[in-house]
């Protein structure tokens, strides 16, 4: 499926069939690609928390106000973002570069990111919402649909799927087929408010 | 262009043709998908300021270290966002529903953002980060290349586009057409580093 139609295509769906379940050939397919993503200095700051014992999903659904996507969807997927790959051996990063390269890279991560705690964080809302698009994308192409959800108690559901402390949620991406067509879609803005020319 | 190959070949590129124009209407078709992104409650966080004056480009390549993609792009776009769209006639964006879907809509935005200044600012990362994947894989199938960039003066470059007291900028997205094959791939964490079943 072209990205163009994946956009054309891709809805928030809510209700999802129950009985369906993703085969782990099509789960690897879809991160194998996802993982491709970009994240800034290489530092993947994604961890995806496959959410699969239909215990875990029932907590999980309570924490997000009884959404029933929340058991019914084929993949629940909590995108945690880890604050602190920065700080742990980030050379790894960029070992396949010679050691001068290697040397400036840490360098760059540390002034970026030390003593920021507001830069690692958006950082790692980017990289993980970043992942998050490349997971629906793939998702349509494969024919499934998606839904990206904040609207649950994010520290709720940390402790449920047991969060370090240097990590934060940033959404639960949930993946399944449709069994309703999802409501009409809602008003676009239009180009000309959403796009200025040189400066606003 | 499939989704799956456009993440195959999507690489951020540091070296474009300084020659190279996007037409407008190239342009428009480009923004017209990309932003057929999701966000939450359908606010479109997103602004998006094209960035054309040579002026304007030479004063955010300084502002981001001399980089030279921010002159040489065929498009930079600095991907801002209003972190206060649910704070302004929120209905707006639920007036295809009826009257009262719309009263519930504006109730929950007010309730999820009001007085969580960090759930705006992350709101905003989120969107605008997953507009910014929309607009690579986009780019990708047009024939471009780009690269998301967040090293630079986010203050200065927010001066520079005048941009409002409650706007942020998310990243700074250049596209063009690569004069240069970009550096062999950094290292990939495994699936087993990114990927848990159920909890940490």
């Amino acid at each position: 499926m072209s990205v163009s139609n994946a956009l054309k295509q891709r809805r928030s769906v809510k209700h999802f069939d129950p009985a369906h379940k993703m085969t782990n050939e099509e789960f690897k397919h879809l991160i194998d690609h996802a993982i491709l993503s970009p994240s800034a200095f290489n530092l993947q700051h994604w961890r995806i928390v496959r959410v699969s014992d239909p215990a875990q999903r029932q907590a999980v659904r309570e924490a997000a106000y009884d959404q029933p996507q929340m058991t019914d969807a084929s993949e629940v997927l909590v995108l945690c973002m880890d604050l602190k790959t920065w700080d742990k051996e980030p050379a790894q990063y960029w070992n396949h570069t010679g050691p001068e390269v290697t040397d400036f890279m840490v360098q760059s991560i540390t002034g970026y990111y030390q003593e920021n705690l507001q830069a690692q964080r958006d950082e790692g809302m980017r990289s993980c919402s970043i992942l998050s698009m490349a997971l629906m994308l793939m998702a349509q192409e494969m024919g499934y649909d998606s839904c990206p959800m904040d609207g649950f108690d994010f520290a709720k559901v940390g402790q449920i799927i047991n969060m370090p402390q240097d990590h934060e949620i940033c959404l639960i991406l949930t993946i399944g087929k449709a069994l309703q067509a999802p409501h009409p879609k809602g008003g676009q803005l239009s180009l000309d408010d959403v796009v200025l020319t040189d400066r606003f």
